[in-house]
């Protein structure tokens, strides 16, 4: 059982894509926080940037099928410092936001080292997250609706990226070194789930 | 102004296809089934289906950004009645579900008439649902977490759709007749928004 666990880990981290994350710019919503890291594990992003100008740690919904055990938090108190840190290890910024300049969330190559920045339920991405991004992407609304949830704007971007890094066998090599995937094995053999 | 509204609503009717569909077999969380209303939207159907044994209409939450203006749901006592329903009409179900004979959702044909169908947050599709499935599609998932929250999965399978579907030029001419596009457009011209 213990065997079989520690083999079921080895392989979901030798899938984590250590130069593919998303900065959440002030997401509210605990279910919705909660949604984005589902869809972060499941496309083999182990750490995800969370701006929260007040300082608090971001808050989950709990439940059986939660991702924060697995997916690790970094919170910054500005965006300007969650997008230094991400360009500081050679990521460009792909913000969702609906500008003159904004293209297709399809066009753009999420096999190079990226962050997908995603804004609040209500206002989007600030001006300020946007001047400091490198593309503007925007999902095709074709209906009345204007915008998606944002767990689901999250999801319908990575999931590209997946398709594009599967195409890519991307998938197939350990990005993370042998020492980060052996101290991150110890640390989630000790969570329960 | 009336005019600009009138074309809008126009150009999206023109884009609503009608074989194209999404059912929903007891999705329980109002905000879960507003967030599908919204992916729906935006990728053109407009109509979809609400399995509801309970009998009652499914509550949404109405916010600026909600659909079920735009949306509109039929609601079936059984998960049988709506598989007939959309079989009658010619289309294919492809069941979100995690079965061995399950295939990518990527790789399935949404050009084609189709209808996803989606289960409830809990379980997921039921047995008698997965028995009556054209296809099991899965969306793969390399983390930890074995499932996403039911909006997110609808909506990565929703945009695959739209993928396919803006590739095969779908939204160029209007699948509605002229008679169901004009009515449509009466409705909607007297929703507020």
């Amino acid at each position: 059982m213990t065997l079989r666990r520690r083999q079921r880990i080895n392989d979901v981290l030798r899938r984590r894509q250590s130069d593919l994350t998303l900065i959440a710019e002030q997401v509210h919503k605990p279910h919705n926080l909660s949604a984005v890291l589902r869809s972060c594990d499941a496309v083999g992003i182990g750490t995800v940037h969370a701006v929260q100008p007040t300082g608090g740690v971001p808050t989950y919904v709990s439940t059986s099928a939660s991702a924060e055990k697995w997916v690790d938090v970094v919170v910054h108190g500005d965006v300007s410092g969650a997008v230094r840190h991400v360009k500081d290890r050679g990521m460009k910024v792909y913000a969702a936001h609906l500008s003159t300049s904004a293209v297709d969330y399809r066009q753009v190559d999420y096999v190079e080292p990226c962050a997908v920045l995603l804004g609040n339920e209500r206002e989007g991405v600030s001006g300020e997250a946007a001047a400091l991004a490198d593309v503007h992407v925007l999902i095709p609304m074709l209906g009345m609706v204007q915008s998606l949830n944002v767990s689901v704007a999250a999801a319908v971007i990575l999931f590209e990226a997946q398709r594009q890094r599967l195409a890519a066998g991307r998938y197939d090599e350990p990005a993370l070194d042998s020492d980060e995937l052996a101290a991150l094995a110890e640390r989630w053999l000790a969570n329960r789930h």
